[in-house]
């Protein structure tokens, strides 16, 4: 039996509407489809990601967290191509254990990341679902024509550099399912929130513009992503693995078990900016950094070939997997 | 177990791409991003469907008209809204059962509409999920700006106005379940086609420009959705149950059963054009209907008041139902 649940046309009026009031081509969500304009001079950037309750994501996880989640892993995407967040696309199928106060909750994290990011909602689909809940985000974003960033762009002799710090992603998600052996509460507490809530970096990807050569968030791993850039750009990479910025509590769990590294260095779910840029851009870049507030690492460079090496007391570690596939 | 199924990355690589090649923004789905410069003088418009198996399709469609119909109920908003096709956004959740075979002819199905509406894929994401197929397809279209259409505008004195024939799409659908009792084969295969494969009117869309005063595409139900307009344009219409156009299969089954007539006009799943428009452009309206190839009815008027009346014989007629709820 489904639980009380808002009729579509009554969680649209009294729970979507108010997402969509900042955007007026959105007509308070009263039609199909939404009319937008991009400011003159720029072009749209749009990307699409999908969470699937139980595979994204764990169906007692917090609704505001779970919505926040998946506006935030579209807005990293939007950052790593240099972009400034727009409107988005909501696609809900529910399934029949989502009721009223869990729709209402969702909502309220997307209105919480709504302004976060300045983006509006501007329409999408609702339908049930027999299966488990999923989630289908489009997100659209703005930038100057012609100055996103790619994959591609990266040049033999470049550096690679870092945002924030690697592996909290994987770790935060053995953590959530209590099986990180040994760590204390806090840094349980605080690898499960980096991934329950990714902190895309939406301010930094638009500075990016005119100095990265390429640029990714790395989602799928550390390793893999980068060889993404390699493949793209036509180059090979050579990652310094103890230059790979970790967070303390990722440290200490290494510590623990040195297998871990491994998983920090593959596992995604970062959501950080990993990108290229030509060595001498290096002061540019710290003191952007410190400017945006937002750490950047040297962890490596780019070399002719192709694939990425990983050296470890500069010997090339053997890595069993390059990136964890979501399939 | 999973059947034989290529992983996330050749599915791109093989079968998605080729869908993008005819996008330069798309970087054959290289990034996690498109950019896309909407034409000079254009705003985009912007829809998204979501379709689960078992809820809106049955999963022993052919794969290659579920993806069309993906498409085409999404170009039908884009139609309702006067705009061209442009590009889309495919977020897919594949259930277990779903093969390489599957994969192929559902892209397919894509190339072969792409084609029809001039649109390319742009980007998306691709997920497992336990449960059902899921798709959820935002589509982009342009208009120039200013000049898309909405449901809101009807005005009092406004004659209503619908293109192709109504009822098929649920007739279709008890058709295709074996469950239109005493309809010849023919007739059943005719309904059952236009429920799995709609027939958008992208060409008349854009063409309603300048002419109608609200239009929407018939989804819910012709008469919901004439209830949609009449609440965004704070008016209310009449409708002659007797001038609502029926295809021959659909008139032959309401011949049969008199209670068929009020599913044909509550059901949805029709993808007609219903607009509205001031009476003194009948003519235009009737030129524009042989132009384009289209028929085009009259089936009404725009009054004061609110809520839509509907007459037989003279006679307002009491709906059980005014439209199908899809949640």
């Amino acid at each position: 039996m489904p639980r009380e649940r808002l009729g579509e046309f009554e969680f649209i009026a009294r729970l979507l509407r108010p997402l969509a009031a900042g955007l007026p081509g959105a007509e308070g969500l009263g039609d199909d489809t939404a009319h937008l304009a991009p400011p003159a001079g720029h072009e749209i950037v749009v990307t699409t990601d999908a969470l699937v309750s139980g595979v994204h994501f764990l169906a007692h996880h917090p609704p505001d967290l779970i919505a926040r989640k998946a506006l935030r892993v579209n807005v990293s995407d939007l950052a790593a191509a240099g972009c400034r967040p727009w409107t988005y696309q909501l696609a809900l199928a529910l399934s029949d254990d989502i009721d009223d106060a869990w729709l209402a909750a969702f909502c309220d994290g997307l209105a919480f990341d709504q302004r976060e990011y300045g983006m509006d909602l501007s329409g999408g689909d609702t339908v049930s679902t027999p299966g488990p809940l999923t989630i289908a985000l489009t997100a659209l974003g703005v930038v100057p024509a012609g100055q996103s960033l790619h994959r591609a762009g990266a040049k033999v002799g470049d550096a690679v550099f870092v945002s924030g710090t690697v592996g909290d992603g994987a770790l935060g998600l053995r953590a959530s399912k209590g099986e990180l052996g040994g760590a204390g509460g806090a840094d349980v507490a605080a690898l499960a929130a980096r991934y329950l809530l990714p902190q895309p970096r939406a301010m930094l990807g638009p500075r990016l513009r005119g100095i990265a050569s390429a640029c990714m968030d790395v989602s799928d791993g550390l390793i893999g992503d980068l060889g993404h850039i390699c493949a793209r750009s036509s180059v090979a990479a050579v990652i310094d693995v103890e230059q790979v910025p970790l967070s303390d509590p990722a440290r200490r769990a290494i510590e623990r078990d040195a297998a871990l590294l491994e998983l920090a260095i593959t596992g995604g779910d970062d959501y950080e900016l990993l990108f290229t840029a030509p060595a001498a851009g290096r002061e540019t870049i710290a003191g952007l950094a410190k400017e945006v507030g937002v750490p950047i690492t040297e962890i490596g460079r780019i070399e002719a070939g192709d694939g990425v090496a990983v050296l470890h007391d500069g010997r090339e570690l053997a890595l069993e997997r390059t990136s964890y596939r979501h399939r």
